[in-house]
């Protein structure tokens, strides 16, 4: 696939990234929002799996590197001004989160309680990246 | 609401702005990605209602105060890492985009001809906005 056909209408910012919203293609639920330059937007439209900028690394990164919980690109939609990608994904694993849950959104915002956690977590984060690795992301 | 309770634990970028992605709380569709600063949070959460901030008019958006279009919200979440909020609204009206799209995101990039509108268009937004703030957000 040629990318430069997409890349072309892509309005990336002073940084050089585009947001990228990550969201299961079959429940519709959104498990992540990451950030792609264009290199990574061409190499996750090559390889069918995502693959990020990591802003806080500076540095490529494979969903799934370490986990195994790749994802498999089935849909790619830019937003109207250009300066969003929504990715329709397949999540291997199960879970698309580095502390084990399903969704990176796993707290709600509840007006009395505040943050609250209401999923339940697909993988122990310790087993599977090791403690000294529990805060890359997966 | 205690809007503090939220926005303390919510990572601003150097810019003040945390990314805002909006989705429909029946369907699952996302419709659109946005930007708010504190106060803008502070005003979404008081209001019901989104308010987001204007990058390119570096002004508070109170989206739908032209076309009416605004965006009950339903439910506030927070990613895993503070960095990105996910709100589950109802979409009064029908459309999100200011271009009469129901989602920002109408074009799917398809790998031979590119990037195809696939969503029809609910509202002509030349007689919405009339011609002239046809550029501007809904």
């Amino acid at each position: 696939m040629d990318s430069e056909e997409l890349t072309k209408n892509i309005k990336f910012d002073d940084s050089g990234l585009v947001p990228v919203i990550i969201q299961d293609y079959q429940s519709g639920e959104v498990l992540m929002l990451g950030y792609m330059n264009k290199e990574a937007v061409r190499r996750t439209l090559e390889q069918g799996e995502t693959v990020f900028w990591s802003r806080t690394r500076q540095t490529f990164w494979h969903k799934g590197d370490i986990s195994g919980n790749i994802q498999k690109v089935k849909e790619v939609r830019l937003d109207c001004d250009g300066d969003c990608l929504l990715l329709r994904v397949e999540q291997v694993g199960g879970a698309a989160c580095h502390t084990g849950y399903r969704s990176c959104f796993y707290r709600r915002f509840d007006r009395v309680k505040g943050l609250v956690v209401n999923s339940k977590r697909v993988f122990d984060p310790d087993k599977v990246y090791g403690k000294k690795k529990n805060e890359q992301k997966s």
